[in-house]
């Protein structure tokens, strides 16, 4: 049988990372009977902080979706590990909590975090709907302008 | 058989308004197993936000309290349509998260969520006894003074 | 039968309190399935909280660890409770959310919550092996300098 996210993330030019690994004492997600819980993940790109900084001020909106849509690039590598591999077996994306990076006059947090959410939408079709929460946050581990964390339902 | 909850909140003058759209590319809430995780509402009245600003600056005590409880009426406009109109389904508050946005400076988080965990124990009664994580954050989406998500067991 | 956690805990020369009373209207923790949601708590101790003020202005790194070590001890205080008296039924420490107060410069939230962190694991082995989300904010709740959030699974 083809692997069908795989297949979809290949049409969308996307390639998933080696999972990050955790900048401390804690592991990137916990299996909880159908559920999994992923870590918050930074906008991480070959190791490094890919956008820092806050919206508002130093990061374009377009840079903020930029950051947010690795965040969740960077979830789909920890649920793929999460999977055995087999991202099919992914039955929902439950929720994904964003918290964007920004000064106090920021108002446009839902334009950013749609970055993560367009592409989950893209990636895994009606089972990608997911519930969302996002709000600003005065800063982020290492600087990052975006964090996601999620929540999955597989089989 | 009386909706019960229904009563309660005729009661209490509530009226649930139309459960509101996303204000971007997700959805209202995911029913997983027995439980529905809720997007995090903003105060929304009749479509527009209708407590602006931050606590600690521009938006008085009260007002922040009658915007959590506010959200709290979105979540339960949601719920009713995830419990597929009969909200007498609902087993659970399991959590409520609220967000305050505010100055540096403040302090009284807590009593600005009581506008939404007051409701929630007036509606639900015992079932409405809930687990909860209050925060301020600097700014949330559309300047909205607070947000609320939500997290229900339904049978 | 020895109880294992509690045996661990003497070790670590920790001695747990009386579960925290909220400070506002909801209960500390909710039991739905074999989840146990925990409301965030603050480094209270002695009914005082312990570390008040912002990580990256009043507050050193290392009192925010000991600030996070305190909202983990306050968390097995609530979920001692919710285990009937016994810790042993805890299965695994699904996720931690951990809310440290800052100035907008900080960068350093994933150290101050590793004293969340690695008193999980000192106290639970594998089982303590969690899922995290740590972000800034600008305050807390009776000026805390931490909050910490927890979920956890039981037998």
């Amino acid at each position: 049988m083809a692997e069908l996210v795989e297949v979809k993330l290949a049409e969308l030019g996307i390639t998933l990372p080696e999972p990050a690994r955790p900048i401390a004492t804690y592991v990137p997600y916990v299996v909880t009977g159908d559920l999994v819980a992923i870590s918050g993940q930074l906008p991480l790109l070959a190791g490094k902080v890919s956008v820092t900084g806050k919206l508002g001020a130093t990061v374009p909106l377009e840079q903020g979706q930029q950051a947010a849509q690795r965040c969740f690039i960077n979830l789909l590598a920890q649920l793929k590990e999460a999977c055995g591999g087999d991202l099919d077996r992914v039955r929902r994306v439950v929720r994904l909590g964003g918290f964007i990076a920004c000064v106090p006059e920021f108002t446009r947090h839902a334009e950013v975090m749609n970055g993560a959410s367009d592409l989950a939408m893209a990636v895994f079709g009606e089972l990608g709907r997911h519930a969302r929460t996002t709000v600003g946050v005065p800063s982020l581990p290492l600087d990052a302008a975006v964090e996601v964390e999620g929540l999955f339902e597989i089989a």
